[in-house]
């Protein structure tokens, strides 16, 4: 896998410290400029091309009380983000980003023609706290369709990745995968999701419980991930190792992607270089799961929606790191004093 | 002054339950589309047309060692301004806001032919530590310049009023100003501003030792004000002030912009009704004063640079937010089914 390009970095760190501002006074606005540097290898980034790719899925799990929701939300909401009456298709518009719609699981059909990518693996996958909730061939496959939807993005000009997912249900694998990868309890990682009862928590972190049990000798990322996973995480995984293994940055999300993002560490740590953290999630565990990768959420309002809906709100706040980085005047240009220095 | 529509803000509390997502799951955002509603007296509010004001002035106090810039820096940082070089002119676009330049009091001459506006009260307040920084007439003719910059922006169709500031040395009246009407002690509140040394904050922190000390008999917001405040900070508690006149919500920045919002509070307690914080500065004693007028800031970027610019980085969230409620179909409209309500 690519690096960041350090010379570039350091560039951009120097320009930093000669625009008319003291020293350090755009905050964590200045470090993502430098990032951004490093990642695009030039001291002035560009302007982002954001690409949104949702992926949807279901799950065995979804049929076991640890929703909110009817599984049909699924293939509803599919619908919702094709016809733009979504969150996700509303920030898309508002953020100038490509929005994309796979289907790697969805235990519904749907018309051939509607405008989304068909790569359905299968109707969902199995119950994880019964049996392997994938087959390692159906969960290749999934991440080869993640890989492909990074690859079409990045062929069509994006230059920062964001995934988003849907999928009634799809906390309890990634808590599952959470507990499995990063050693945390299951009373640490399952909150309530979409809003699941008492009732329901507990029989979500009854499911975690049986499907890490179930499941206890597995020893490898890829592995748990098709032990306890779910399509579209095994997609998002896909996604953010080919995004590394292009070079280009992508935003994480919140609960689902995070887990997404520890199984892409998890099969190649290298990963991690090409990863941003969007947004601290209200859903527990989520700020867990991203200190396990090392990465810090950028703010928090109390999100916890999913569809990549915080990664999108995070695109403005980059572009505008990137703007001052490039249009502010320096020091010398402007004719204005530097500081006093003794 | 106008009280914020109540009806709207239910009107859009009811919306936000029915649009395709987990009731809350939008976090603030769905407080802030609530909150706009309120403010436009609309269950939908409309896109927000924010206008900048940049106010700046030059301190007596500044020749006393209390900032790491010389005080040159206000006058060639307004004509960085104007050329578009500083971060808040950058931003300004960035955003699609108007930005005007106001100078209430800069020690230095400007050619009548720039477009700012030429507002000047004098070169400069006086010294904070000796005497009055402003005579009563002063600082009435800088709070009127400031109400009359506000009429001009809603008068040109601004919906969103965001003030800036630009003054060296003008953290040192703007914790003078937060200890007289919060009750703050100076260790509390006196930071390093754009990046005093530890002599540079002892004398600050003796500064407004010595000011509040002074001034201990005044007894009003306005007598504090011209004790120890200053000719931009003036302008800008005047712009608040008009802005809740008005019925239009204005953006609290950073320290100084709050030092203003609590002396327009200290005037007309409902101005606090109209005003919304954006971000929580790296300056000591920032939060301290939004506490003090029951505002809590929307983020923390680790930013301390002042001009509008941390207020002027909130924008596209609220935008988003506005969005997002205008434009996400309802559950009925979307043909998603909502959650199983027991």
């Amino acid at each position: 896998m690519p690096h960041p390009d350090a010379s570039a970095f350091d560039a951009a760190v120097a320009r930093q410290a000669r625009l008319t501002k003291p020293a350090g006074s755009l905050g964590k606005l200045e470090t993502l400029a430098c990032q951004f540097a490093a990642w695009q290898g030039r001291a002035i980034p560009s302007r982002l091309r954001p690409a949104i790719t949702v992926f949807a899925a279901d799950h065995g799990v979804a049929r076991s009380g640890v929703s909110a929701y009817p599984v049909e939300v699924t293939a509803e909401m599919v619908k919702n983000f094709v016809r733009g009456g979504a969150a996700i298709s509303v920030l898309a518009r508002e953020i100038d980003a490509t929005l994309e719609v796979v289907d790697v699981g969805v235990a519904a059909d749907f018309d051939p023609a509607m405008p989304i990518v068909h790569a359905k693996v299968r109707y969902g996958s199995r119950n994880l706290c019964d049996e392997p909730a994938m087959q390692e061939q159906e969960c290749e496959q999934a991440i080869e369709a993640g890989r492909a939807a990074a690859r079409r993005a990045i062929a069509a000009g994006a230059t920062l990745l964001i995934a988003g997912e849907m999928g009634i249900g799809n906390t309890t694998p990634s808590a599952a995968l959470i507990c499995a990868l990063s050693g945390a309890r299951p009373v640490d990682v399952v909150g309530r999701g979409t809003g699941v009862d008492d009732q329901g928590m507990a029989r979500k972190r009854g499911a975690v419980e049986k499907a890490l049990l179930r499941a206890r000798t597995t020893d490898t990322a890829a592995g748990w991930l098709a032990e306890v996973g779910g399509l579209e995480i095994a997609a998002i995984a896909g996604y953010y190792l080919e995004a590394a293994s292009a070079g280009v940055p992508a935003l994480v999300d919140g609960f689902i992607t995070a887990a997404a993002a520890l199984v892409a560490c998890g099969i190649d740590i290298d990963t991690r270089d090409w990863l941003l953290a969007s947004h601290r999630s209200r859903e527990l565990g989520h700020e867990l799961a991203l200190t396990a990768m090392g990465l810090e959420p950028l703010y928090d309002f109390g999100l916890r929606l999913g569809e990549g809906s915080g990664a999108a709100l995070t695109v403005p706040m980059l572009q505008m790191a990137i703007r001052l980085h490039a249009d502010m005047a320096t020091f010398a240009e402007a004719g204005v004093s530097d500081r006093d220095h003794e």
